[in-house]
């Protein structure tokens, strides 16, 4: 292989450098990979890349840069001049634009036209399915969504969704590419509403929104259960796993013993609600009481120390315990 | 205070030494009070003791004995020869017995006769209101849930759930003792079906359950998205303090945000569904593919040992981080 081709290979363009395309380039950079960011605001580009190497030292000294200097990996990022600059050679784009439908049809548009044939496009969208956006492109077939949870340098999660007409091989490419860089990528079969994070997110929120409003406990309580409780085991296992191994007889002695109360929880939580005014206010009002606003941006870095530190212990216990 | 009253202070009855029941002794001996057990079964109680001894060599290198040896915490382990002597003197009784109403209701009612004034009778039980075996108690007011995820000696939550006449003197006195032996307390205003603990879990699993029998994705799907996505931040921040980071005003900017969205999603997952024989059958054959049944226990040893590392990293993040 020349260099040229290398280089062809390596090359991944990050489009839309706000916070979620800044947390992708740190992926694919530490990966070994060449990074071309773009951004179409002013100056995007060069705060995107003042921001990674603020974050770098950090992420070294928790292990979280394969063992790399933080001059290794950040000599691995390039602002693009231009989209075209950005996408030419590159084998993967991984799209961060804003989650504005209209301006997602316009990007892809673009890129549609300069993104060299064979390489993959992927939106980084939370919620706008592929299918609205790529129906028209004349390369349709490479444009998927790969959605991560924030920020992905620090949760390897990010889901797969492909439109009706994304080819197979692109959804295997992508699944492959994630896993080279350290990310675990989840496959859904089909388009669906918030796809899979933001749904299971979304059933557990309306429950909490439930409690709190209807009296049975507060806030705190609520994150207690969570932070304290339910989310220990899913910090490494899943919600099956986790009943899998709550009973001698796996997930089926589970659903014989408790099958029935869940069901009766599903019927009494079958009441959709909207989050309406006085609600929203009264959560917030806890919280604010909790944390002050002037407060919300210092505690953001503490989660994400936390979410570093989480990650760091998670790769030891696994070492220490086989998996 | 003399020795015979700090005695009494410290005492607790254990009753009911299967898995709960030995967790249970676990946390508050290395808290530094008296535990006597007591179960009906003939040697439960041994067995139980057994057990703590090969667990704790274990729980000290983890650093979760509070710095104290095996030999000291097993030291305040008795066996007691009868539910009188197990129950004579105890400030807080701690009932793990079958989850059985009439089980619970004979049990509840020898409590009541034998448990000394002053003293608090609290159940493990995951799902049967105490208002159901305490109402024609004498002592009824004494009578409450403390329900714990197992196992409590590694997972602190413990959710407190009085009945409509439980003294709200003895609720206090309960969370109390709770943090004072590391537990984290959460109280419920109300009897409500599920508890929260299970309200909460019983939301995401009916999603779960839901995504994999429309096919938009897999068992191991489901679980990485909460294993290596939403359990990351859920180990430390419940799901309020989770949205009100995720949007720079705060639970109020997330919901103007996403509101609509969730309650579209809401109405879609407002559809209760029995978990039939086809789709358990089709969930366990997914794991059973991942883990043989013959290594199920070997794989609750691994998830206890994992659980333990985690609650210790959380113990030293907390410490780097302030809180």
């Amino acid at each position: 292989m020349n260099r040229e081709e290398c280089t062809l290979t390596d090359k991944i363009a990050v489009v839309g450098t706000g916070l979620v395309g800044t947390a992708w380039a740190i992926v694919f950079a530490r990966a070994g990979r060449e990074v071309w960011l773009h951004d179409v605001a002013d100056g995007a580009v060069e705060r995107s890349i003042a921001r990674i190497e603020t974050l770098l030292p950090a992420l070294a000294e928790d292990g979280l840069l394969n063992a790399q200097s933080p001059e290794a990996v950040r000599s691995r990022l390039h602002p693009a001049r231009s989209l075209a600059a950005a996408l030419e050679g590159a084998v993967h784009v991984q799209e961060s634009g804003p989650e504005r439908l209209e301006v997602k049809r316009e990007l892809h548009a673009e890129i549609d036209a300069l993104a060299p044939p064979g390489s993959v496009v992927a939106s980084s969208t939370s919620g706008i399915r592929a299918s609205t956006f790529s129906e028209t492109l004349d390369h349709r077939e490479r444009v998927l969504v790969a959605h991560p949870i924030n920020p992905p340098h620090l949760v390897p999660l990010v889901e797969l969704v492909p439109a009706p007409w994304t080819a197979e091989s692109v959804v295997d490419a992508t699944a492959d590419l994630m896993r080279a860089v350290g990310q675990s990528p989840v496959r859904l079969n089909r388009e669906v509403n918030g796809f899979v994070v933001n749904r299971l997110q979304g059933a557990l929120l309306a429950e909490a929104f439930r409690l709190v409003e209807d009296g049975v406990c507060g806030v705190e309580d609520v994150d207690a259960a969570i932070a304290d409780g339910l989310g220990l085991r899913w910090s490494f296992i899943g919600p099956f796993e986790t009943i899998d191994l709550n009973s001698p007889d796996g997930v089926k002695g589970y659903c014989d013993m408790l099958g029935d109360l869940y069901y009766e929880l599903a019927c009494e939580q079958a009441d959709p609600r909207r989050w309406e005014a006085p609600l929203v206010e009264r959560i917030e009002g806890e919280r604010r009481a909790a944390l002050p606003k002037e407060a919300l941006a210092e505690r953001q870095a503490w989660r994400d120390r936390w979410l570093a530190q989480i990650v760091k212990a998670k790769g030891a216990i696994r070492e220490m315990n086989g998996g």
